[in-house]
């Protein structure tokens, strides 16, 4: 069977996330239905990150096996077709090795985090960023986040209902980015690690804005790290900012 | 009583556009019930554009008279506070002389229109943007919009139920600039002028998009300006990727 790895944009805001569960709209059930229009029969894709309820993707990568042969680029427009109206949409889609596995072949997820600095209601960008209505200072937030970079044990910042096996994971990179917008100044923060556990980014920049809004000190962030203790993180912000924006892998498989 | 210039984000979509209409939402009519939550009366304002059905603003101007004296900034509060769950926004407020006025001490109109190069629906940007799955020539589209500045007789490319007493109208300025986007290649027109025809700038971008395509040459555009013939125009584009981007005065009423 022929496998396809599909780059896939979502809007999160009608979905329990990534994941498939009974009875509830979720993205991969919404891409397996698209695929079964296709190939009549059960379908089971898997993804790099299984997002959360509300919580974006510009280029979440997932992979499909299908029975016969299908030029890429028409089987992305195939499934798009059938994916109307949902706001999911295949950017992107090329043929993989039997073997290549969207999760399990990934080397790095990268996570973007849109803040909208201002205290009028947002509009356009409803549902899209998390408002807050305070000035943060950028450089204590790059300060704070310092101290999550490298190896760590993250406990801290990972929810209670967090499955992953170990809580120590390496942060690749936590940049933190001005950006003048016609709706105002937004804050973005790229995080990068091989693997997230559940609600990191989330407990990460709810916790750094505390600091950037002055409630923390930047050190703060060291001693909630070192604590060890859920209890310690700052509060988790909402999910409306988050994006899963890429996967690398040791070959691109979009590159071609 | 003291006039009050409002500085106005809005998403055109739920609107059957900027103008009160009876048994109708309009922005005009959503800020005047605000305001009528205030001070409980009649409230009539006035705005630099009156915006179509789905054409958004980033900064709309309007004006509003109160009997009281407001502070700026908790008017603009207050306001914000009762057009909610609208997505309308008072981004900004000051206080203005008597004669003062939104649409008449106007000197130039910024509208700005996003246009959206690729193939996959938009998620995200749905309704935000003119999705084209074309590849468009930039170039071409420069040289065919160098044809519409300054003073013309725009009679091709304002729609047959405009109002206004002359067709003979300033064009300021044209630019077509190519961005990279998290969502791929965007086109933003940004269209400056004193005033503008009813269907101006959709008129502009639909007969320019054709020039970006190639169904028309950059020349057919100054062909179809001397026709002076609405027949001779390009397609209208859809209002979703538009926007009244700005509104220049003699002195900026919101500098202070």
């Amino acid at each position: 069977m022929p496998r396809y790895a599909l780059k896939v944009e979502y809007h999160g805001a009608p979905f329990v996330g990534w994941q498939r569960q009974p009875d509830h709209p979720s993205v991969q059930g919404a891409i397996e239905a698209a695929l079964a229009r296709l190939e009549p029969r059960g379908h089971t894709i898997a993804a790099a990150g299984r997002t959360d309820a509300g919580v974006h993707a510009l280029a979440q990568v997932a992979h499909c096996d299908m029975a016969r042969d299908w030029d890429p680029f028409r089987l992305s427009e195939a499934i798009n077709y059938h994916l109307k109206p949902l706001p999911v949409a295949i950017v992107d889609c090329a043929e993989v090795a039997d073997d290549w596995h969207a999760r399990f072949s990934a080397l790095e997820r990268h996570y973007k985090f849109r803040l909208l600095m201002r205290r009028a209601p947002a509009t356009h960008l409803e549902g899209l960023v998390w408002r807050v209505n305070r000035e943060l200072d950028l450089d204590a937030m790059r300060e704070g986040a310092a101290h999550l970079l490298g190896l760590q044990d993250f406990t801290t910042f990972r929810s209670s209902i967090c499955q992953a096996e170990s809580p120590v994971k390496t942060l690749d990179a936590l940049d933190i980015t001005g950006i003048e917008t016609d709706w105002g100044p937004e804050v973005h923060f790229d995080v990068r690690a091989r693997s997230f556990l559940h609600n990191q980014v989330r407990s990460f920049v709810g916790t750094l804005e505390r600091v950037g809004s002055g409630g923390w000190a930047p050190d703060d962030v060291r001693r909630a790290l070192e604590a060890r203790d859920r209890a310690a993180c700052g509060p988790v912000c909402p999910p409306q900012g988050l994006y899963l924006a890429g996967v690398q892998y040791p070959d691109d498989p979009f590159a071609g």
